[in-house]
């Protein structure tokens, strides 16, 4: 190569500041600010092939700071992703384009998480980190062997999850990760000396990473700072002094640059400062061919992995495929389905956290890819089985994370194990501190991501905790978020079955919500009825009057209700809808067949009412909470609160005048 | 004081072990391994009255470590507070009782805010704390000086928010925040190696804490520990070497200690372990005498501080007063009037994220309580005007906070500015952030907290930056949960009317969703009618058959659908709906009349129609959005998506038939 590595860098500026101009909108500053440590990266040590975006082996590239996603952009279009058009650049952030204002996983090939979030992608390239050395206890060091690199900001770092993020590795020492940290010392609202007074690399050292710094626009500084990250057994942090809006004469350095275009009289200036005289969105021959040639280089190294991939034994390349592609082996119901028959014998009585520990242990022998986890609940999310060992630090030939009190990262590390692929992470902790790793759900759902989040202690039937850990808004509030699947079973055989459907739905996360107490098996019928989202559970004897529609522990409720209202000559209908999303997507027939529009309707859950008027019409009645719970034993609580099968059944003879 | 310090712990660790074995649940680990710390700190430096739990300048205690509730009831029974009975104790965790599993702020005098969502302690501390800096720049240190003083698990260190405030604190140089780690090495699952290999005291270091560590059962190595910290011009960070469940012979140093009951057996070892025979609740005469006597030295301190108060000017010392009530002074809303009247002429086209700037600016001459911020979006929020000053470190003089990118701990701080009182925070950050501090936005409505939060970029109308950024489940997640007001206004005079409600509102915390987009002045009448909720903004011509329901920007897409529809003959109201809980809260007759149940009603929201049909009803309409957004300019989002004034009014006629 004879192109000088500087005007390879010069071009991500260009394509960066004339995306940003045209589409009058967007972040020049940091892919300025970063085109050296991305050039020296991308041309030197990522292992990726263009055209082959989907090699396991290849290195993982996170653009945390996904506001710089036209640097991102740029180095798929000058390394040759084939939909990565020069089109695409001028299209940035237009509709329909592959360009979006934030990288989005799905849209072009070569993003590998979406970013925008700040902190987000720091915690899926840990979880991404992970699932590699998980995959590399399994399969060999000639299948599975790469890094995971990651651009942060001190957006990225000051935001909490990065502290949860940069905790785990550490202390699972995750060595194959690398954060160059775009160290411009420069936020939205100025200079970070204005809010942040943090020593990141004493930070990162005292979370048990190996740290070090250069100047982000020195590339043989940046080379050997690479080079002695890739050295190290733990995750390094390159902290990389550089300039924001690098190349922009009167604007480089300031807030200026972060988040609006550049204006053409600047970026006419810069051209002139980079001697870049080429026009807009022009790259010259030379230096396209000299980045086109990075990335024709990866096909032999995809080539020669084919080869290893190859040598092993038949049935572990068969494995390793078939759970690369997310496919579940064929016969993997089995277990459940025996486990399902046996409930229907046994009738237990359990808390739903119990019989999900129960449908875990029927589910995993035929799923090696399932990994579990806990933020610091293993006993109470009831997460573990028996047969599981515990990754530890430096160890990963185990299926089980403990996560610590770090329900976020826990949550973004999810998201990039199952962006990794070859594993299907599950993580639990309490339902009401699914607050805690919203924004890390909410992005499951964007990413489509199948990811399984178990939450446990899902009412007031936690009982003298209180109200700090009684979720009361949080089943509405998830149910809220496009694409999330949250389910909430009855009893043990519908836990079953909703651990089944989690695992079958792979195009998004799913919320198990499961009691801490005991609750008696309303199901005696071996059909996958959960199946379709919400049944008629117990028909009413006589032509329905009364249609009780109830989820999860609630269930019990509606039946003791029903038999009140049927020995008073009320025909009652009890529904159980341990999945909303899926029942709304049934045809309108089978859900009125269901909800019975003509009859008096009450909903009943120990939850807000939030939401449900949809299911019970304008002069229906719900059985539930209103506000926050208390602190008291849990029957105490449901007698307080007034969920009680005499509550309901009265509430519909109310409703039946 | 002649009775040994130690047997004053040892109240403590008898009374905890005692009550969670007769509530049968609870956690006794924390509060027998913290009592010696806790004795030193109250027993020789804690500025506190029992018989005043209000005095304005007493030191504020927060157990961070929540689970440990039986340290805080102990020392509030033991000290004297009134309100906190050897019977309380008894009640612990039990319906009504003042002792709830976690501490509630309000249930009991001296719970100084309600803790046990992990983190959330040590974010509100950090609030108390830059409140009680803030209150002495104006007030000066013989009015407010004192220290905030935390007790923090490892459970809490591990969160993310604990990143963001231990960042914020060491930043701002609030040297008057004391944290007492209590560093036993034992989480849930067990030891914290398990999950955890950070070095927290470099860590907080690596934040510009003062750090420094003791042995948590030495009581002279904890009072000089506290001593130095109490000398620094940092915050502090002490760690304790403790044993969690310090006492009980077979169980302390194990998790087994934390969230159960010892057992009676082993609490019988621990008695004698202790040299403790009295029996279960029983505390020896000379040892509570002690602890009385602690408790009661209070009143000459706080007495001494009214003969200070009394000192200062009239004017101050009347709003020193007034601020520390809550009150609004008279004439307050005057501005706020004024602001209204001109707009009402002027009619400015403006985002609603402006015209609240502008109705800040009308608020503030008339309220200095009122403390501003943003989370690193000050240019996006428009949270700060032009009169502001900034808090620098160390110099607390102004009424601005840069909180940097740390949302979660903005929000937390923010409790704990308003409990500490004399101040009404607001902060800012984009609508769709509100994940990254919804568990603080929770504790501000469970304890009733005015807080007002400036959520703007409220919908895909923020266009180019995407999904990632643009809110879609946001309004139904908060509005779903209990006690929270969401306004979502349409135009400058909803705005100015909706902050005016937001900081009347002092029961609760406040969100105000705005746009990033200009938006045209839809009110023409002067009357304060976003107090109802929602009106009818615009009556239909002839008798309405169509009632459109729209909130914020989208309520000038209705009236444009009105006018298509009254052009064809269809009678059509729209009812502007700026805060739904407000409007539930209106009498049956009002609400009926605004929605007019006999009419084809459409909502239109840009965002998730979650939640909707509640006002609409069953054969109601909605236009809004169905999934996640995308990324290009909001003009086009708002084609694609259908949500226009045609598509609207398309939707009413289908149902018109």
């Amino acid at each position: 190569m004879n192109v000088d590595p500087r005007e390879m860098a010069n071009a991500i500026r260009a394509l960066s500041m004339d995306a940003v101009q045209k589409a009058n909108s967007g972040h020049p500053g940091m892919p300025m600010g970063m085109a050296d440590v991305a050039t020296v990266l991308f041309s030197k040590y990522l292992a990726f092939d263009p055209r082959r975006p989907d090699w396991p082996d290849r290195d993982r590239f996170v653009l945390s700071a996904g506001h710089g996603s036209m640097l991102l952009y740029s180095l798929l279009y000058l390394t040759g992703y084939a939909d990565m058009t020069i089109d695409e650049l001028k299209s940035f952030r237009q509709f329909g384009s592959r360009t979006a204002g934030h990288p989005e996983y799905g849209h072009a090939a070569g993003v590998e998480t979406t970013t925008g979030p700040l902190g987000q992608g720091l915690g899926n390239a840990v979880g991404m980190a992970l699932a590699e050395r998980i995959l590399n206890a399994r399969f060999g060091d000639t299948v599975v062997d790469h890094f995971t690199y990651v651009i942060a900001g001190d957006g990225c770092l000051m935001e909490g999850i990065s502290h949860e993020a940069a905790s785990l590795a550490g202390h699972l020492k995750l060595g194959k990760l690398v954060v160059l940290f775009d160290d411009n010392s420069i936020s939205i609202d100025g200079s970070v000396d204005l809010t942040c007074s943090d020593n990141q690399m004493a930070r990162f050292a005292a979370h048990g990473w190996h740290v070090l710094d250069c100047d982000g626009h020195d590339h043989k500084a940046v080379a050997d700072a690479i080079e002695a990250a890739r050295n190290e057994p733990r995750p390094s942090l390159i902290a990389c002094k550089t300039i924001i809006g690098y190349g922009a004469p009167n604007k480089q350095g300031t807030a200026a640059t972060h988040g609006a275009p550049l204006g053409d009289e600047e970026i006419q200036a810069a051209r002139e400062k980079l001697g870049w005289p080429s026009a807009p969105f022009e790259v010259p021959d030379d230096v396209l061919d000299a980045w086109r040639l990075v990335g024709a280089r990866g096909a032999s190294r995809s080539a020669a992995w084919d080869v290893r991939l190859a040598e092993i034994d038949q049935d572990r390349h068969e494995t390793f495929k078939r759970i690369m592609s997310g496919r579940l082996p064929d016969g993997w119901e089995a277990g459940i389905e025996a486990h399902i028959a046996k409930l229907l014998q046994d009738k237990p009585n359990v808390a739903t956290r119990k019989a999900s520990q129960m449908a875990i242990e029927a589910l995993q022998p035929a799923l090696p890819e399932m990994v579990g986890g806990s933020a610091d609940l293993t006993g109470s999310n009831l997460t573990r089985t028996g047969t599981m060992t515990a990754v530890t630090p430096g160890d990963f030939a185990g299926s089980y994370i403990y996560y610590g009190v770090r329900e976020h990262g826990m949550a973004a590390a999810m998201n990039g194990m199952a962006l990794h692929g070859g594993v299907i992470p599950y993580g639990g902790t309490f339902l009401v501190f699914s607050d805690y790793c919203r924004p890390s759900i909410r992005l499951s759902a964007l990413m489509g991501q199948r990811v399984i989040y178990v939450m446990t202690h899902d009412s007031i039937g936690l009982g003298e905790d209180g109200p700090t850990h009684q979720p009361v808004e949080h089943l509405a509030a998830l149910r809220a978020i496009p694409n999330v699947r949250v389910f909430r079973p009855a009893d043990a055989v519908e836990t079953a079955e909703c651990w089944r459907l989690a695992l079958s739905h792979d195009s998004g996360p799913s919320v198990l919500a499961l009691s801490r107490q005991g609750t008696p098996q309303v199901r005696a019928e071996a059909k996958d009825l959960s199946a379709r989202g919400g049944y008629i559970l117990k028909e009413a004897a006589g032509e329905a009057k009364v249609t009780l529609i109830a989820t999860g522990t609630e269930v019990a409720l509606a039946l003791a209700a029903r038999k009140q209202l049927q020995a008073d000559n009320i025909p009652t209908a009890v529904v159980s809808m341990p999945c909303r999303e899926i029942f709304d997507a049934q045809d309108e027939d089978y859900r009125n067949q269901t909800l019975r529009p003509g009859t008096v309707r009450i909903a009943v859950e120990a939850a807000s009412p939030f939401g449900w008027e949809r299911y019970v019409g304008e002069n229906g009645g719900f059985v539930g909470m209103t506000g926050f719970g208390a602190s008291a034993p849990a029957e105490q609580l449901y007698e307080h609160f007034g969920i009680t099968p005499a509550a309901i059944a009265e509430a519909a003879k109310g409703r039946l005048g």
